[in-house]
């Protein structure tokens, strides 16, 4: 592998959105994929950032995904909605859905907006995010096109079905918890294959379904939890798909094509979902900030096991490589600098 | 280990609920923990089932669990209410919040309730089942006392914390998801030690933190996820935390003393959080029901591993139990048997 380049997040972000315009995408559309694709760079989940901008380039430029889609939001309920992503990028359909789920919760003390005629929404914690950064506590999930193994499965069933919560923390950056429910993601397989490294045990598994070590062997993974407790991930998985699909009636994960291999270009209605909590309307914001607070000191102030750092916080590395990137720049790999134009 | 004595699933149920009376508890308390108990036993979760009717004594005889509590809910939003259990049995105080957060979802497609003044409730999947029943998707989650290390940790952080979902199934028991967030329950490490089975790997810590496999030198356990991963569970178990604890106001996990070990007998107000959702307000009941069809069919046509039986949608073996047992008879240990006047 040649080494990454390094690049400013704001001069990243232009040339991204750039991109994204000469392909097709919309001034909402691209602003949102933007946001999406820095907070991943910017968070250190690179498989989740700028990168994708590549993924995008073919389905905008074949009309697979919607450069100009007239979202549209159905209120069902006082607390809930459906919104129509007309087929556009997911990152424009995830944040103008936890937008809805906010504005029901503020009302109505919590909001659900289950969205339909979507695509690939990059990371789930951004929009999980967006609601803590407007005072709710956020949840976000998607199903995703079939790459993990049932517990005792030999077939791709699920997809790497994230679940994602963010929450508001009094004087820091919010707790942001980002997970796939696979034991790790995909490109964690492909950078093993790079370095030659055996795999951990109980992550990935051959064609037949059995575990194996060897990188260049693996072509599916396991659910989180890996030989003896991957029931756990696999449910786990199912909950994304449940609330992403089949509350919403969108897309079952085998059902799932991957983004430019349609041969038909035909878009994948890829659902998700989302809810906004206030904490206005439980113990109140100053008292759950006290919580937060004390929640937070004593994890942090736990001890470590020999050979191990300080117990975090899911989020505290995260923003750790936040503020050294934002400072510092972003490392691009070498193909996406020459999608970019680097 | 003596064998367990089989007794009839109404059998069984009424000795409970006059070994609850008897303590002290009213009717619709006893009512509540009969239902929530005999869940536990019928689904073969027996560290949650009849066996805790000994652990519920001493404390409503003491006034630790008020046996007549005056439950107040209070509507906070269109969508959102806070409950008080009254220090009440938590299988009452669960029951009454999850019916409420279906009420408010009948009415405004969600509803969210957070419970405080409440003790220990079960298995957080009877509450989650209830919503189920009622025909919405439920969401059911407490914190506990602390018993799991953080990743890299070397104490006892988070509490088992559990999170359960359900579903409702057109023309079958409802999808059921009821886990904890550690590697396994601690009583699963009792089992090993009375059978004196080695521990798996990965799921067990002794005193200074350090994985254990003889289950005699296990003194707490690790998250979900085990040594690489294990920062997925103990961020799961964050998440159980944050809803039951930090966003209703009641008491985080390290501050939590078992029931029964308070040396004033101080009520511990414990929280729970329920969320119930109307598949009406979504893709509504027909689509999501035909999307659970699929979805389940699929699952189960999913061809095994070579020594694996087909993979099976969380509840699938717990129902098996349930038929089996409401046939057979429930096995109750002789501890508790004796407790029951068998």
């Amino acid at each position: 592998m040649k080494a990454p380049i390094i690049v400013p997040a704001a001069k990243l972000a232009e040339r991204v959105q750039q991109k994204l315009t000469e392909a097709g995408a919309d001034a909402p559309s691209s602003a949102a994929t933007v946001r999406a694709l820095m907070h991943g760079s910017l968070h250190g989940v690179d498989s989740h950032g700028v990168r994708l901008v590549g993924y995008y380039d073919g389905p905008l430029r074949s009309g697979e995904i919607n450069g100009r889609p007239q979202v549209r939001l159905r209120k069902t309920a006082a607390a809930t909605a459906m919104l129509d992503g007309d087929n556009g990028l997911g990152h424009h359909t995830g944040y103008e859905a936890m937008k809805a789920a906010v504005e029901l919760a503020r009302d109505s003390g919590i909001g659900a907006v289950g969205a339909t005629g979507s695509s690939h929404y990059g990371a789930a914690g951004a929009y999980a995010l967006a609601a803590a950064e407007a005072g709710m506590i956020g949840f976000a999930t998607t199903n995703a096109e079939s790459l993990v193994t049932l517990f005792g499965g030999r077939e791709a069933f699920h997809g790497t079905n994230p679940l994602a919560v963010a929450a508001p923390v009094p004087g820091e950056k919010p707790w942001l918890m980002d997970m796939a429910t696979s034991a790790i993601p995909f490109n964690r397989v492909l950078l093993y294959r790079s370095l030659g490294h055996p795999l951990p045990e109980a992550i990935a598994v051959d064609a037949s379904g059995n575990p194996v070590r060897d990188p260049a062997d693996a072509t599916m993974l396991m659910p989180m939890g890996g030989a003896d407790y991957g029931f756990k991930g696999a449910a786990l998985a199912g909950v994304a798909t449940l609330f992403s699909a089949i509350l919403t009636g969108a897309t079952l994960d085998h059902d799932l094509v991957s983004l430019g291999k349609s041969e038909t270009a035909k878009p994948s209605n890829l659902g998700h979902f989302f809810i906004a909590i206030d904490p206005a309307r439980f113990a109140g914001v100053t008292e759950m900030a006290a919580g937060m607070r004390r929640y937070l000191d004593a994890l942090r102030a736990s001890p470590p096991r020999e050979g191990f750092p300080p117990p975090m916080a899911p989020g505290d590395r995260e923003w750790q490589v936040v503020e050294q990137r934002l400072r510092d720049g972003i490392p691009v790999d070498q193909d996406t600098a020459q999608i970019l134009g680097f």
